[in-house]
């Protein structure tokens, strides 16, 4: 268990509400950000605080010496949106622990990760005042968002943050108790369409029939998306995806997270996808697109005739090695524009996106990852895992910093990232403060 | 002009927000009927309100004499919603005119029309202390909710009701200064369909391929409804539409009221819809499929990468003679449970319906309120239509009390009904105060 002093530190840090997509909490982004600040210089880094045109970054540093290698542990303090709220069992904001787990917007998601690191990074410097390698820790407040700004931070400040490696806590364990080494990230692209037919919304009766609806197009359009077999149905969508090897699909069967285990995580009535591959195949290793949001015309209570206006769908796209983001929205924009009838006018405005990741999990510094996860778990062999969500910095890091970079989760499948009731279970608070020690250890053998 | 007095009262009558569907709005609905029920006594008619399991009716009768026709004229008090609020220039239910035109919810749909019937009865009664023919005045609060009690209303009080003929004034005019008699109307079948998948929004990044997106399914089924020439795509739906007569189609190329009018009226961009009928042969003689409303996930600003776990959307299909509203509720039922995917569970509530109506213009009653329309406008051939929407009652008119029902609207085809910034011009209460008298004139003559 940790301390009641680091419970308490972690609670405040859950407080924040420090949701980066709504202008709305900015003040409490920015309090979030000197919060973390203070506590690394309190703990023996050299903190500061970053502007950027959007949210502030926080960078800390550790002792430097020559001769040992220099890692960088990312993290991100901002969180995802708290709708629908009705859900929550309490308020998002005002975190709970009840039967050792903790429930918060953000309690996995980054928050409880990234500030197991600082405790382990806190524990180091009190027992040996000096840590294994040259640490910096950077903490930024848009990976919600797509982190707009941050590869042109680590541009700007490329010499200070040159580093051999990077570490990320923010990726799932397979399982309770079962280390996970993460090697794969999906890249993603985001896409709002809007479909404007009539200027105003009409009755139903008096004009339905003469007038298209533009729910209708749009609906059809998202219909189009796939092919009877679930594949993403769009021109060259396809034509960048490296295939699945061999030694992972015989790999994943035999992992203890099933179909039966993410159907009761979703309380979906059953899987489906695309055809040809299993759900973790699915959801680790091929692209998507997924509608996050759809609306128009009336949706209040009973019935409202009338032809909508207009309709609106935001997409996001969950891209695989070597799908381009860029490519992909110009697919996806000729997509729409192509089969769009000339009675809607489309607004496309794309969101942000990301590069999907991948790298060699039995080479190099990955090699001293695993035994660093092999010590946290004894006699277990760690998880060789994809994993479907997207941290498109993991590209920046490689192309701008020229590090590759290890991603050691520490959340449960279960703890409810970016929905309601978020959960951390609070002894992987002890777990993490234990990998960063082990890690340090490893990267600092592994030189 | 319509007297100072005259027009203080309709701006009276259009300050209640008497929106039916919202039962927030139950305290205006009461108050706006009590006040019909005094003005209709005040003007020398015996008024009652009668409470049903919804909303009340008010009904008033004039002086009963043997040997003349006793003609109902029914109007409706209740009013569409009226969101989206962002949309009205003034407060919808406070009343402006400006420029010879009143703007406020309800103003066409039906207050304005009902309010200048009165406004006859009362200058007739007046002048001559009687009425041509034995008067009905019925005046419900629940259509635009499908008039779910009116039905029983009727057979319950089918003997004090008996009448030759009714008269409504709830359609349009098909030009400003054409005199138009619409001789059909469509029905009306409302469906609200909402898919559920997982049992809460996920990380469409973690879960987005192994669960299907129920918004996605919802868009296909969406999509499925209309073949690729925009007919509507479900077994046995046209079994029963009668087809439009040659007179029709060769009529209604002549009307003042043709494609480039519906451009301006709507804004859209271009008409569209069901291949190898004009866009006028669609709206009033062809069913369709509408989408009032769809929603699901998320629609509030930016983005949030989530698997929504549920979307909704509400239907309504326009039928056209002689479709029967409940075949079409079965068709249209069995449709989705067909198609849905084991991926999500389907909830399909039926809402309100109406039978679409039809009848000989050139027959009966049907030549008497020719000739009413002729002496309004002097030199002009009365316009014979049908409409796309729906007033249900008509086909209870029919079946219960076994009259039938002359529609001699006096909205203009751009008066916003149902939409933001409804209009009804001051002079069409003139134009309804002499349609009136005409009409109780030469429905007495044509006994």
């Amino acid at each position: 268990m940790p301390t009641d002093a680091a419970l308490n530190q972690f609670f405040d840090l859950l407080r924040f509400g420090s949701i980066s997509t709504d202008s709305k909490y900015k003040d409490q982004i920015v309090a979030c950000a000197d919060w973390l600040k203070d506590k690394l210089n309190a703990i023996g880094l050299e903190a500061t605080r970053y502007e950027t045109p959007g949210h502030p970054i926080v960078v800390a540093r550790g002792p430097r010496r020559d001769g040992r290698p220099t890692v960088l542990i990312y993290g991100h303090y901002d969180v995802q949106p708290v709708d629908p709220l009705t859900l929550w069992q309490r308020p998002p904001f005002n975190p709970g622990l009840e039967n050792g787990i903790v429930t918060a917007r953000g309690a996995s998601d980054n928050k409880g990760q990234i500030f197991s690191h600082i405790l382990g990074v806190e524990q180091t410097l009190k027992e040996t005042g000096d840590l294994p390698v040259n640490l910096i820790m950077l903490i930024e407040g848009e990976e919600e968002i797509g982190s707009p700004h941050l590869a042109a931070f680590l541009a700007a400040h490329r010499e200070e943050l040159a580093c051999e490696v990077v570490a990320i806590s923010d990726t799932g364990m397979i399982a309770p108790g079962h280390p996970t080494f993460t090697y794969g990230l999906r890249g993603l692209a985001a896409v709002e369409v809007t479909a404007t037919g009539p200027d105003h919304d009409l009755h139903s009766g008096i004009f339905g029939g003469a007038v298209e609806n533009p729910a209708t197009v749009l609906a059809r359009l998202i219909a189009g998306l796939h092919d009877k077999n679930l594949k993403v149905d769009l021109d060259g969508f396809y034509d960048d995806v490296k295939p699945l090897a061999s030694w992972e699909r015989e790999a994943w069967q035999h992992l203890p997270l099933q179909e039966l285990d993410l159907l009761k995580m979703t309380g979906a009535p059953a899987l489906r996808g695309e055809k040809g591959f299993t759900a973790l195949e699915r959801t680790w290793a091929r692209p998507t697109a997924e509608v996050n949001g759809i609306g128009g015309g009336y949706q209040g209570e009973g019935t409202k005739t009338v032809l909508p206006s207009k309709a609106m769908a935001k997409f996001t796209f969950r891209l695989v090695p070597d799908q381009d983001p860029k490519k992909i929205i110009e697919i996806v924009q000729d997509y729409f524009h192509r089969n769009a009838p000339p009675s809607v006018r489309l607004q496309i405005v794309p969101g942000h996106s990301g590069e999907p990741y991948l790298v060699d999990p039995n080479a190099g510094f990955g090699l001293a990852a695993q035994k660093a996860l092999g010590r946290l778990f004894p006699g277990k062999k760690p998880a060789l895992i994809r994993e479907g969500g997207s941290i498109p910095i993991v590209a920046d890091f490689k192309s701008i910093l020229n590090a590759d970079t290890l991603l050691l989760g520490l959340a449960l499948p279960d703890c409810n990232a970016h929905s309601p009731n978020e959960t951390f279970p609070v002894a992987h608070l002890d777990l993490g403060q234990n990998l960063n020690r082990y890690l340090l250890e490893e990267l600092a053998e592994g030189k």
